[in-house]
């Protein structure tokens, strides 16, 4: 095989060069290039070349996955069609508790001190066929599988974007929907126990706008743990969140969030549909909960919360207001409310990230890891200070009234480890005044 | 370094393709080929050349494993020794009941609505060392771990084929042996409660005639949900189960399955041995069995089960016998029986899928994913009715007789997704009439 | 494109050479050496040789995780920093028990036979960020999550080495401390009861000497199985473990293994603090305990253990001493204490394997894996002979003395798979003696 004319090598490579730039630069691999190059040389017939291409056509292996770190595990397939996560996190906490003596009279109980592990979850999420979402996500946390996460859902659907099926948190408060993995305090903030959390229906959402308007809205059937419902009382909730960015700025962490939550719980009080809130002091290993509806028989509850979060780069402020209206069964209708507010300071410099396509708080990343030795850093620190109020004792119900105010520490090590102190001041009206020191370590992935 | 003389070239050029293409054809990558090609041509030293070539032997990294999806996500070395599959399904359901003034007063129970996860599993298995198969598969459904497949086994045994040892479903009824994820309707038929299910013991199984003859033999203690079983009753079951293809087609899927089951319970009904089956009407959400032996002290049962199966093409039939024998301690011998008889047809051309190594059903994998916008498509659509029996009354014993008549629709999006309805109507011998209407929102990986 | 001088050539060819050899050689891919030739042979020009570097450097892909075997599922990113393991283990146990009718009316139990799945497990841990280590694992043999080891740590640290804060197993006792992968016999030896085992914690831990000294010392807080203990009783451990290799030839495998292991408990008896030992005779299958000594109330409870373990090549001996000093809160002190003693000799010529990060035995390999056809060979075989008592009777607590003799004998098919079969003859002191004979079917991955 002798060498061809230099024009026809110039056309060819021009060809290549043409076709490489244009039509599929980032698909054809190094070593497709190289052939095309030995090709051109003349080092190599052209059978060779066509045998070869396709072997290395084939090396590319398109559906293989490719598995990698990016905050957490994953596992996504070349063309972008299939995605996994194999995630999981856990959180141990520590705390200490010292009551007043009419608060341990109160509840006859000698608060104490110990561990528990808050969370200690698995999971397996992902996409399949481009447009099927699943997710399956357990908390083993006190030996049972409790559902977290659990659905089938399709996504890239035209006006509604997202629809899913199955266990999802109902969408509602700011607070409610940021992931425990991300929020400021150990705890979420008193008056969040108004939010609906987890349960098995049907949820839709999007956001519009180039993400500065997210809006969810669902229709779910109130369950146990573990997904499941079942009755004559028909205990359904439709709930609805709007939140908007009038401010964003991801240069330098800047946000303006306001939002809306409104959720109607249905039901007949004949037969057996009841509504409870009870709440412990923003401490989960708190052998009591401090206030207590105890169980009212309800023909409906409406549910409102307006939400704001303002992050002017390592400074946050968030704040939300709860109401209830409860249309008792039995009895006149009563109203409960609460409300927190918080600022938060990243004495490192960091900013609190922000998920437009959730329309809450993210991942927090350190600028730098922490590490020793040549890779020496410290990590982000964060301090915050929150007031929480919940107020569960309206006309004949006395739930009681409780107020916390907490200070705390977040050390993030890590995008994916952090350990928080958090030391808790909850004045129980009428009753007495508990403190409260703990700690979590927490890692996820 | 100067060309070699074309003769040299063409000597080395020749034993190269030779080698190639005797030797290790499908083991050589691109770019020892490639190297190869430079060699030859004198582009590069021996030395070098040598060097490189095991440099890039190393790069293949036999022992790395290729993630990838094939209706699920598969993980196998390349030399195939190790394989594993990391897998899940979830199913959620939801259902409304209709039972007639009768039927309510007779179970004392109000029938209404709700939802519930049918299914929510996770698991690992696969092969290692190339002959050993293991397996451990959790259901958390209700918050517990309820033991699947959880086993170890042997494979590519002589004459014997399979050997495995653990928590294994016995190997009784075409019906019961196809996987939950891939049963024509929500529930299998009325009398599969007479199939042993899960259990822990040793299992047997093989194919042979080049798949057309399945057979499978077991020996098994009979255990909780969680794989143990340990008292002084001694209660094992002997279990097996032979079926055929007498007519096979792949092209056009056309065939016909014939099959029987035989397991005979031992046990001392004066050791405590005993029996019990009872039944709910098809819909796993009704909160009580409409059929119900209670405990029957047994020194033995007989559990017999032909089954036949038809494929043409769209449409397939299939039917079971069952037929128990119960040799009670303390009273004259019984005799519970049951049968079904289904029909589908699938209306966008797809077929049944059989596994020749299961001799039971498989994934239905629809012509055209469901899709929007260019990859439009709609799925695969399937309709079928079926007629259950179920009759535990016999002699002394008022289990009670059920009939069951159901009609399905199943929308498959992918292979691993579908949505099924079910109507059925459930008639309650001497009691009264059910009506149900349910859902299911599946999808599996 | 004309070929250059040769003294450029040469020149670039030895820089390419140096570069190569001195700087990059295990990082630079077998394409990019490819480039180099084509660029030093002039093949390529300089612009498409930089875009084809680029290019081939992304396909190199360096947060991409390799996934592979190596006495388990593996996920390894390219740089070491990310490492994964995908755990679990199935461990399927048989058993049959004979006791004399003394100890049947003892314990008003007829002991029979029966199956259980003795650990059932599956987990996730690894390495991120280079120094944080995690694992979350779960047992869920029985049906609920028992945590394992659960914690998250850091590693590299300066003096200290490792600290984990969460789950994991008090630092005691070389046979506890052994994985139940790995030990002799189905059972740890009687007195391993008084190891503290599993609690929740802070640990530090640490080798000295190039392995030859490991150090462990921990605070931890008595916990449930799922790691939660909160309370006013203050029931806190301090427990500790020096081991040492004052012989190791690791060609051959000898090695002589001595260590201590001490452990505090602290606790008050008014608050509610009790101390209990039970212990079942070395088979998990026992529906009762045969040596218990029922709650005590106590101020403090001291436990020292010196531990020793001679391997020389397939022959290895074992023992331990374990004395328990308990401070009752209401009555005189008492004192408990237990021994065992085992040989094992691998019939295939094995050795016992030694983890010099752990102080404690690992996982044996067969010389030759079981395999069939031209793969033949039989595992390993190991036969082994123990002797333990535990003696839990003193002062006015009788909680019974026991005496195990037991004959064991494994067979590693596979690094990661064996059968077990023990014999045990248990002696209760003043009650009578059982024989039992169980089976263990075990794979972990």
């Amino acid at each position: 095989m002798g060498p061809r004319p230099l024009i026809v090598k110039l056309v060819i490579l021009g060809c290549a060069f043409l076709w490489t730039g244009f039509v599929t630069a980032q698909e054809k691999s190094v070593n497709e290039e190289i052939l095309d190059i030995l090709r051109d040389k003349g080092q190599i017939s052209e059978e060779k070349y066509e045998e070869l291409l396709k072997k290395a056509e084939a090396e590319k292996e398109p559906s293989t996955f490719r598995v990698y770190w990016k905050d957490g595990i994953r596992i996504d397939s070349r063309d972008g069609r299939f995605k996994f996560q194999l995630t999981g996190r856990i959180m141990n906490d520590w705390a200490v508790f010292s009551a007043d003596s009419d608060t341990e009279a109160f509840f006859n109980e000698n608060f104490g001190s110990g561990t528990e592990f808050r969370r200690a979850r698995l999971g397996l999420g992902g996409t399949i066929y481009d447009v099927l979402d699943f997710k399956a996500e357990y908390d083993f946390a006190d030996g049972d599988a409790d559902f977290k996460d659990m659905y089938v859902g399709l996504r890239k659907l035209p006006v509604i974007g997202h629809i899913k099926v199955g266990h999802k948190k109902e969408p509602f408060s700011l607070e409610d929907q940021t992931s425990s993995k991300y929020i400021t305090f150990m705890e979420r903030a008193l008056p969040t126990v108004f939010a609906p959390g987890y349960n098995t229906g049907v949820l839709f959402h999007n956001v519009e706008l180039d993400g500065r308007l997210f809006w969810g809205v669902g229709g779910f059937r109130e369950t146990d743990d573990f997904g499941e419902g079942f009755g004559e009382e028909d205990e359904y909730n439709i709930t609805a969140r709007v939140t908007g960015l009038p401010w964003y700025e991801q240069e330098g962490g800047r946000l303006l969030h306001l939002g809306i939550s409104y959720s109607h719980k249905f039901g007949d009080g004949d037969e057996g549909a009841t509504v409870r809130f009870r709440q412990r002091p923003e401490a989960h290993l708190s052998p009591v909960r401090f206030v207590d509806t105890t169980d009212i028989p309800t023909d409906g509850v409406d549910l409102v919360t307006p939400e704001a979060a303002l992050v002017f780069g390592p400074f946050s402020a968030q704040g939300e207001y709860f109401h209830a209206s409860v249309d008792r069964a039995n009895g006149s209708d009563v109203d409960f409310d609460g409300f927190y507010l918080f600022v938060s300071y990243f004495l490192t410099g960091e900013h609190r990230s922000y998920s437009k396509t959730k329309g809450a708080f993210d991942r927090v990343k350190p600028k730098k890891n922490f590490g020793l030795g040549k890779e020496r850093g410290w990590g982000a620190w964060e301090i915050a200070a929150r007031y929480s109020n919940l107020d569960l004792t309206d006309g004949s119900i006395s739930g009681g009234e409780l107020d916390d105010f907490t200070l705390g520490v977040n050390w993030y090590l890590y995008p994916n480890a952090r350990i928080m102190g958090n030391y808790i001041f909850a004045d129980l009206d009428d009753v007495g005044e508990t403190s409260i020191f703990q700690m979590r370590f927490q890692v996820d992935w």
